[in-house]
């Protein structure tokens, strides 16, 4: 028996535990020789635990007589996956791998995008006909399991025209007397998925209706295949995972953090990293108006870095907020309204914090060592009340931005925080030094 | 049939499909009449893609005397679920309403936490026994799933003294002949987890073996109930929510956005705010040390922003990064020599490429405006020196801080974009003044 970090007593050869653990580490070639000093079965479960990847990069890194029986192990969309993940010269001759009829299947599969559910789905699945009685169906059931069935979770009930007409769940099936018919037991409310559907979308669907697995169903009503729950696992996963590096401000990385080679991880950050740096000039423009005011009073351009980092870090939290809140579908641009409406309350409330803070700060600090002179009340004023208008302002560009973002077509995602925190910081330095500007003028401006 | 947007033709009353995509914005009061206005069938659809602590409102804000066939739906987990998102004044009276059996169950899964293995499993099960031919077993399971079974992807072995001695999938007892015996078709190595594993691990085990379910064993080897890979797809989502949030620079909501009180969210965002502003305040307290320069030459306050904000930007891209690779198991903190050595790669060839923009800016703006003056290329030079530095520091900030929180005993996703950013904000102000004058000393400073 294994336990929970699948490691196995009474082996003599590498543990796969280790093997695993070490995985991300190991160079190709030492991921090739692991494999081949494990015992088959451990390799299998091993194998089946990684990326289409780097299942690609395994079973190329094999001699050809036993590429075979790895391809054998797969089901066809995963076979499907692996394809759509090798070097495009490589591609044919893992095809000519699989038998007649995998390779129909797979060759279907190959026409549907990767993340749609097409692409997702496994084209061999249960069924059985409405009228046969219990019996009949679990008897036909187990005939249809020593072919070629790969996941008996719910068995497809489909008319003589080949239609999906109702689904019975092997619960269902087995709670039901025998000689009950199909068609009595079955359920007709099918939650069924177009071929085209996108992943997230079909994600969202396993969510609300608690399913294993929802069949796709092409536009005459013929059932290609079933999307399973573990395959959404993944999606989940993955898609978390873009939506996060994406609001970092860097591009979706699309390979594991320390598999990506170097250069591509620098195209991929040096993009928003350099389109930031062009926005954020903006302030160096800003800034250059107030020189007068600068020179007049050098105290103002301390608390710059405050004021624009406060406008940043509230923007964050409103973007992240809003981003994670749309992804899962808990608020559409159409709730612009009640969104705007919380940011609004929140960033004023956020602010006025802030303001109160920063404003007792610079009091305090002039109490004790005087350094902001007479007129420090004036100063303090001015940092209170800029605070209030730039976190508000945060606040509300960092919730509105993802909304905007989504209504133009473009991923909410990319409302990071580093790109909402360079649009805050130009009208942060604008809204302090306008402030300064009314609050001091005569005094120190 | 229902199509993918789960519309049904042919009904007057509510469409579920309607009542589930305004869900989010319904009051408690609007749910409950939605509730009534749908047939029973499509109020449970909809009931079954609920939160547990929706379903508990939906059902208190039932009459008494309906909410016995509602609690009756849901699994003895999903039971436990619901009863610890009650209020606690409820949770008796909710017990109260569960049959002998099931309370017991109930009150067993009560004792194991929300986020472990124990309180995701669900106690029902289906077993056989290791001497059963496959017959037999096909049909002691019907048995089984006449009374109380949920889930029927595996069956489990038990031996007399009832322990797990292995497993049979539904595929492999149906694929096998029926005078086999299940000792001959099982397999021995199990995958198992211990009641009390944290379910971020539980899901990583999900994906490196591909199961559908796994079963949580005590110390004794006794099998107390299965984890569904439908409950991991929820852990998956809310962990990276959890995450997502807290990278952000706010505390997790642990409650959908519309839903959660203006009050709770403003305090679990002002206290990171507050922190960070805190912190913050230390870059006024370093520009203050440059008082003097700024005052011989304003232009070169003029750049802070843009100096801080790249920092910030390019520590934000690290930080993120870094943190979701940990999240994924792609690296542990052991593996922080290789991330420093690509960090260090990134962070120079990221720096130097904004160092040449920042370059190229100053000195292409004074040839056409003259607006820097005599010392343009000294300016120009400080500039560009500062960003590398800045860039490198921020990358290298943003790519250590998750690992150090972590072997600290932090979640790593503490490390947010905006903490990253404050800390790399006060390095900014201390190195590009450092640069400044070292580089500009007699000449402007």
């Amino acid at each position: 028996m294994m336990d929970a970090s699948g490691t196995q007593s009474g082996e003599d050869k590498l543990h796969p535990a280790e093997v695993r653990d070490a995985w991300p580490a190991l160079s190709w070639e030492e991921r090739a020789e692991a494999f081949h000093l494990m015992s088959r079965g451990e390799a299998e479960d091993l194998f089946f635990g990684l990326s289409s990847t780097e299942q690609a990069a395994v079973i190329l890194s094999l001699p050809i007589d036993e590429r075979r029986s790895w391809m054998r192990l797969l089901a066809p969309d995963d076979v499907a996956d692996l394809i759509q993940a090798s070097p495009r010269d490589q591609r044919d001759s893992l095809i000519a791998l699989l038998d007649e009829h995998t390779r129909r299947e797979v060759m279907a599969l190959l026409h549907y995008e990767e993340d749609e559910a097409g692409g997702l789905m496994n084209p061999r699945f249960a069924r059985v006909r409405p009228d046969m009685n219990i019996d009949e169906a679990i008897s036909y059931l187990r005939r249809q399991a020593r072919e070629h069935l790969e996941t008996v979770y719910y068995a497809y009930v489909h008319d003589e025209q080949q239609h999906l007409v109702g689904v019975v769940s092997f619960r269902q099936l087995f709670r039901a007397r025998g000689d009950q018919f199909v068609r009595d037991v079955m359920r007709t409310d099918v939650v069924t998925v177009p071929e085209d559907m996108d992943q997230e979308q079909v994600g969202r669907l396993f969510k609300q209706h608690e399913l294993i697995a929802i069949p796709v169903v092409d536009k005459e009503g013929h059932m290609k295949g079933i999307v399973t729950v573990d395959d959404i696992v993944e999606v989940v996963e993955e898609e978390a995972t873009e939506d996060i590096q994406k609001m970092g401000g860097t591009e979706a990385l699309d390979a594991p953090y320390l598999r990506i080679g170097i250069r591509s991880m620098i195209r991929k950050r040096a993009g928003w990293l350099s389109a930031l740096f062009l926005g954020e000039m903006l302030t160096a423009t800003a800034m250059s108006y107030f020189e007068g005011a600068i020179e007049r009073a050098v105290v103002l351009a301390l608390f710059v870095p405050l004021i624009i980092s406060s406008g940043g870090n509230s923007g964050s939290q409103a973007t992240t907020l809003v981003i994670r809140a749309m992804a899962l579908g808990e608020v559409r641009t159409d709730h612009w309204w009640p969104i705007v409406r919380r940011e609004l309350g929140s960033g004023l409330a956020l602010g006025s914090i802030l303001g109160v803070i920063g404003f007792v700060r610079i009091v305090a600090w002039n109490a004790m060592s005087g350094a902001y002179g007479e007129h420090y009340l004036a100063i303090a004023t001015t940092l209170g009340v800029s605070l209030v208008g730039v976190v508000t302002c945060g606040t509300l560009a960092g919730a509105v931005l993802p909304l905007i973002l989504h209504r133009l077509g473009f991923d909410p995602a990319s409302a990071s925080a580093p790109f909402v925190a360079t649009l805050v910081d130009v009208t942060g330095v604008l809204l302090y030094f306008g402030v300064a500007t009314v609050l001091m003028s005569g005094v120190l401006v």
